[in-house]
């Protein structure tokens, strides 16, 4: 049985059958999906030689997974900073922030081309998540420019490539090219059309939900809480 | 430098720092409390000869702790058994029994002495925590008499072993005797008195609060939310 990838609808569905009958607070799945993404990048990228990572945050909640992973890198080794240009006034965005602060990570709002160059050995794609539709909107239709031009470090990109159609992939080559895409409880359907390493997180699904939606999820190995899917046979929905 | 161990004040002190000005949610600790009690059993514990594991849940926050370690177990694949005879009425415990019902681990209000010693492969002890105090009230005075009985399977408490005085230990053998125990942020002045394997979770004390109260807490291996600290030097606080 192969791993399904969802349509953007499908995956709404999902997500929101987890914080209604599945009773999760988004803190929480936020907390598992940045930690998720924390514990890929170890296994790919080492602290000893990817120390200096950028993770660049979106308005939404992949911004949210993207300052729970800096948080957790932080306690992994590496030395993170943060750009957040849109910071959300929800409560937990603030909170999100201010643990951030108390481990003193730099958060910034601008991006400066050579910093990103010379500054960063990995950039974490925290931008937009599969709920992302429409016209990508300032500033970050020029965060987007400026993280595609070459010579930069090797990009992460948290459950979708930011600038990629949920479903139809870099369509006009608008988007990222990531080195590395770590799915979150399930593929969306553009990651068909992505070549590089994968992992899968969101160890948290329910039995009744994966039966639901015919799923078929990996084991997950041990106490991680992604699993390596690079090489996974795959069916599109 | 050796590992400090906490009077209950400082206990409480550190805690309420981590939920003011460090920013952390409820939720988002005790996710990650209950995750590091899941990932150090798999540590001592495993699945193929320890699958049954009763978790006795107590009416705050330790009940939590183990509601959650409760689901990590399920998906690390173990088969859970709750039992939470004073259910909190407060959203989140709520919450954390939805999300053990939808992958169907049975939750039980009473607790039979046959089915303890025969049913269970391990019981984790999630009755109280750090901040105990006074007279252990009904029906727990009840369970604990139960849990004290030999021939039941062993034991992991969480933070402090259930009965015990948080700083004088094991006062009048009141409590129980668990043959493992994860203390969570740092070890209290009743671990001195501990003498089987032990572990300590929270890997999210920021360096300001460590040093603050002198913590000296090892370093935690890989992207472990756990560290082993059975042959650790300590130091009376």
């Amino acid at each position: 049985m192969a791993l399904k990838f969802l349509t953007q609808k499908i995956a709404q569905a999902i997500d929101e059958e987890l914080f209604s009958s599945g009773g999760f607070s988004v803190d929480q799945l936020m907390e598992l999906a940045g930690l998720s993404v924390a514990q890929a990048i170890t296994k790919v990228y080492d602290n000893s030689k990817y120390s200096r990572v950028l993770i660049c945050c979106g308005p939404g909640n992949n911004g949210g997974d993207g300052l729970v992973a800096a948080r957790h890198l932080f306690h992994f080794g590496y030395k993170p900073n943060i750009f957040y240009p849109k910071q959300s006034k929800k409560e937990l965005y603030e909170r999100l922030v201010i643990q951030c602060q108390s481990l003193e990570i730099p958060i910034v709002t601008e991006l400066s081309n050579s910093s990103l160059t010379n500054d960063n050995d990995l950039i974490v794609d925290a931008l937009f998540g599969f709920s992302f539709t429409g016209e990508i909107r300032p500033p970050f239709d020029e965060v987007i420019q400026k993280l595609k031009v070459t010579n930069i470090p090797p990009i992460v990109s948290v459950d979708i490539p930011s600038g990629w159609d949920v479903e139809k992939g870099n369509v006009n080559n608008h988007g990222l090219k990531p080195s590395m895409l770590i799915s979150l409880t399930a593929p969306k359907l553009c990651a068909n059309y992505f070549n590089g390493k994968h992992f899968l997180g969101g160890r948290f699904i329910p039995p009744g939900l994966k039966e639901k939606y015919e799923l078929n999820l990996p084991l997950y190995p041990g106490t991680d809480q992604v699993v390596d899917i690079t090489d996974l046979p795959s069916e599109k929905l």
